[in-house]
């Protein structure tokens, strides 16, 4: 269900696509549908529906795995109506779990035991242990612990609502049942809304059991209705995440200051600072220390790489590789296409792009290399820039292994620096030179003696 | 009431000039007294009271709806002493309401609370419910609800001392009963202080009512004696702060991680990440998004900018304009009176000050853009720098419309580059060129072959 | 003891080496024996013997005052097998404390309280109040207080299962009286291990009385298991010192966002903005101000000097001084050596390595200074850089007071800018200059009007 306007977000954004973690609300749901090896998953689209769908097509990872559909509910006459709209898309076997596009942190292990729960043709209701359930649908259940009804708290009596079960919002429900059960609905009540939770009276009069499956962990029912909530979620899901990356050996100087967006996968005895964030795919290898208030986003940093505080990575489509030992920043930016050999040296100012560096090659102070490809062990001096474009296009500068450029240099591609070569401090470089040559492009120095230097003007 | 040491504060500044939010902790309880529409405010200074006047008169906003005075109290003998400094400033009629300066985050609906409780010339007390409220002074009610007196803790009888009703040191009273009964104090009390708290006391012989307002949130009559409570203060403020911007729908990374000293005015569908700080006046149209780790104050940031991560800004008193879908960052600074119009790219390392970029204007990498006019579509090269200062004197750039200037450039101002010229990486330029011509300012480069490079000397 | 895996910790570096704070865990546990005076300390090692004894030896600061040892217990056979290791090393007199080495906060008044309570040879132990003591051992004690025994979690009865007083792992022991029953210990146990806590039975059976010395403090004897203990222990630290620094006037934004790993001293009337980490050896004089998300180690800050956010210091060994009324950064970073005088000036984007600036010294603007000694009021233009390195040695720049060096220029060391002189912008200096010439190095500007600018090449 992802058709919900979401007044209280106060966005242009249809709900189900504000982010969580990098993702919006409904890739989660998606993703775990994908990690539940769903057969069909049916997006019951409706304000937004053009975006929902759009964002949907375009997601990734588990999704793929399975029919993706999409039905629209216009207008929208509440939870029942919006299933009624998936049925021609339901097959008549199997069973139909019930998700919402804004409730983003259902675990798939938790979804199987409702789906276990729902085995013999039941219908199994996800419900939770809540202690201030005031509000909250309660679950009423018999002697026998099967669920004889849903009561919304405005209809509760005073001993239901001591009642400190809740229902989540999700069920599974065999697909054929629930056909039958979703065209005896009807509108009859203070909204005049079709509910799904209706179903569960129909059940009982049926004579199916009605499973309640229990969870106490609220974040995993949590709905996203207000930014505050997604805040709340948010926090919840990196808190989350930072324990699981502990457990797994990694070591956090603040796991309330991390922030995970994507997947970060680390060896062993990585360490982060505090204040990270990471997006995309992020792999670090062995013993990779990452200093505070790093940025860090599509990047493979390979074992026993330094990247110092400060530090901006973000590979994007064409991903960043640092290679083993490297030593990065502080305040580094590597760019997309930026690809850093083993013990490779970017130190304070400096921005790579599209640039492939060899072994033990360093660019360590204020300086820019974009379309480059630089040799082993060149040093690549303070303030020097590759000038790649000509205001038209892009060209690519080589610096052969070896090759030392000095401070403030400007090297115009196409231009390639034989091997060994020597730049001097200041020089402008527009012809290639051949190896082992000291190229110089430069002014005579003047100087004229006993200057004046201007003197202040008095303000008008 | 601003005359206290602060002692626990540890500090030159007086303890009511030290920051809250940005604003001094006295200026907050202007601030809302300001809001309360006050006709007329007596500070009543002490310790420091030469630097808190001097700070008062500085104060801005709503400080300057009302007749502001300053009377002071020395010695320091008690509250109620404090406030009779205030009688000969006090009018005859109307109420005066009683507030500490080292009390902060009171909000004026509440103050207003009290004072309509103190309609019909009647005292009113604010009062807090207080879980633990061992140490503070009780509020005594009769069976009516009145309040019949304000027993300390230490005078206090066991039952008393169940009361969890406290006295926040906030009251209403109306002026005419204020200065009759203040003409009654006396000192005879352990500590020879003349206490405020008395005139209660005097209410009830008097048969007037004495009204408690009570609330249940401490952090409105918290006050600050030491800087673990200035902190405590300042951490609830901004997490209240992000909750209301929340409320009003700006998306937060993290609410616990926003700093806002200052006023932060957002559109629809700003999205703020985590680790930022906003001081001054900050303006965020529709679909701002601001990046990790920002600073940003006093300026105004137009609609779908984007501000990536370690961006620094701060327009002080010329303030900084960005514009429509302008790109900012990451590691860009910029200065009081940046213009920035409508989709300029500011990129890393990059420092722009008093200068108007137009339409689609680039500076994209290491650059210093300073009392610079450019032109539409510029494009700005990597390491180049406006040289505005001869040593004495500031001087103007202009670079017209299409210019593209090259990598390491240095532009002597004051120098004019006509419009679609081109500027050849490395150069110096200092004399102003046509419309359309390329400007080549750079030595001629020279090669040598073989050329030995100095060796590595032995350490002595 | 030091001898254990640590195998949840997921690492390859010893447990006990796992910084906390900065620190080794085992390093916290060396300086709080240092601060007891103890004459000899014995570490037992064994998992990694090698690498932790090799940290102890270069351990800093209060290790000093004592006779360092090391044993090993090779295999691990249990915590009374450990101590036994140490019986050769350790004298027959005096008391005989066993700590943890991953149990680093328990603070040294705590440790003197169970010493003292170990006087007249008793059998002292630290014991902890702890809310819900399922797993632990537990205190049993008689109708005097005395303890009578420590019942293992499993064994213990239900009504010993009430009790909420548990063992701390820390106890203090007269020598003598520890020799005797460690040599009666035996493994006749579920895992075949020798207990240290099998010596209070030793004690009650010989008539030795047994002190349970109390505290409610968990974080004083809670161990690292993991890396989650780790980080929990690693805020609790963390929180800790911030309120140590706020009690001592110290002005934080956020005390849950300040990390300080080594000594922070700062004087009066400093204030540290938001997310600050600070390493190693920090002094802050009078009314210094730290900005957000500065990390700074080792350096000494003078009085009133300003260092905007964005600010990276690290002197590691040679230090960074940073002059009274000094203004750093944003986005500055100065290395070791980097010795600024009084009122200099550090802007965007410069790094400062290993040189001196004197009083009023200015380097606003992407700039680089490196092996360099500067005079007053020196100006040192934007985007200008210090060649101080040929590719084989490193070489001195002089720039003597007075000077104005324009943007963009080279000073290639060795060399001497004469005191009073003037770099043109764009000049690449390689000879000395006498005191007040105008030095200029730059090709002739070369006008050619109407110039085509290359075409974008369509792609291929």
């Amino acid at each position: 269900m992802a058709a919900g306007k979401g007044t209280r977000m106060k966005s242009r954004l249809p709900k189900v696509l504000h982010p969580l973690a990098g993702r919006p609300l409904l890739q989660h749901v998606l993703d775990t549908a994908g990690a539940l090896l769903a057969r069909k998953v049916v997006v019951i689209t409706g304000h937004g529906a053009i975006e929902v769908e759009a964002a949907c097509a375009g997601g990734t990872g588990a999704t793929a795995g399975f029919d993706l559909n999409f039905v629209r509910q216009e207008p929208q006459l509440g939870t029942g109506h919006a299933v009624q709209q998936a049925v021609p898309a339901l097959a008549d076997d199997g069973v139909v779990v019930v998700l919402s596009g804004d409730v983003p942190l259902t675990q798939a292990d938790t979804l199987l035991d409702v789906i276990r729960a729902s085995a013999g043709n039941q219908l199994a209701l996800l419900t939770l242990e809540q202690a201030n359930p005031t509000g909250y649908g309660r679950i009423v259940r018999g002697a026998d612990g099967a669920v004889q009804a849903i009561v919304e708290h405005k209809d509760a009596s005073e001993s239901q609502r001591q009642i400190t079960e809740i229902y989540s919002g999700i069920m599974a429900v065999p697909a054929a049942a629930l056909k039958r059960w979703l065209a005896r609905l009807d509108n009859k009540n203070a909204q005049n809304e079709y509910y799904l939770t209706d179903i569960v009276k129909f059940a009982v009069t049926d004579g199916v059991a009605v499973v309640g499956h229990k969870i106490t962990d609220a974040v995993q029912v949590a709905g996203v209705n207000s930014p505050v909530q997604l805040a709340e979620l948010e926090r919840a899901f990196q808190l989350r995440n930072a324990h699981r990356l502990m457990e797994e050996g990694v070591r956090l100087a603040d796991p309330a200051r991390i922030d995970v967006r994507g997947d970060l996968l680390c060896a062993h005895d990585v360490s982060i600072d505090v204040n990270c964030v990471f997006m995309g795919q992020v792999n670090l290898g062995e013993g990779v220390s990452i200093g505070a208030n790093c940025v860090i986003a599509n990047a493979v940093i390979e074992a026993g790489a330094v990247i110092h505080p400060f530090t901006h990575i973000d590979g994007e489509k064409l991903g960043v590789t640092v290679g083993e030992g490297a030593l990065i920043g502080p305040f580094a930016r590597l760019r997309p296409g930026a690809r850093l050999g083993a013990e490779v040296h970017i130190g304070n100012f400096v921005e790579v792009k599209n640039s492939t560096l060899a072994k033990g090659a360093k660019a360590n102070h204020l300086a820019y290399l974009g379309d480059a490809t630089v040799g082993e062990r060149v040093n690549y001096g303070a303030g020097s820039i590759t000038a790649n474009y000509d205001g038209a296009n892009k060209h690519r500068t080589v610096i052969e292994a070896d090759v030392h450029v000095g401070s403030n240099c400007v090297l115009v591609a196409p231009v390639t620096i034989g091997a060994g070569g020597t730049i001097g401090g200041g020089s402008t470089i527009t012809k290639s030179t051949e190896p082992g040559a000291l190229s110089v492009a430069r002014g005579k120095q003047v100087n004229i003696a006993n200057w004046a230097r201007p003197a202040k003007k008095p303000k008008a």
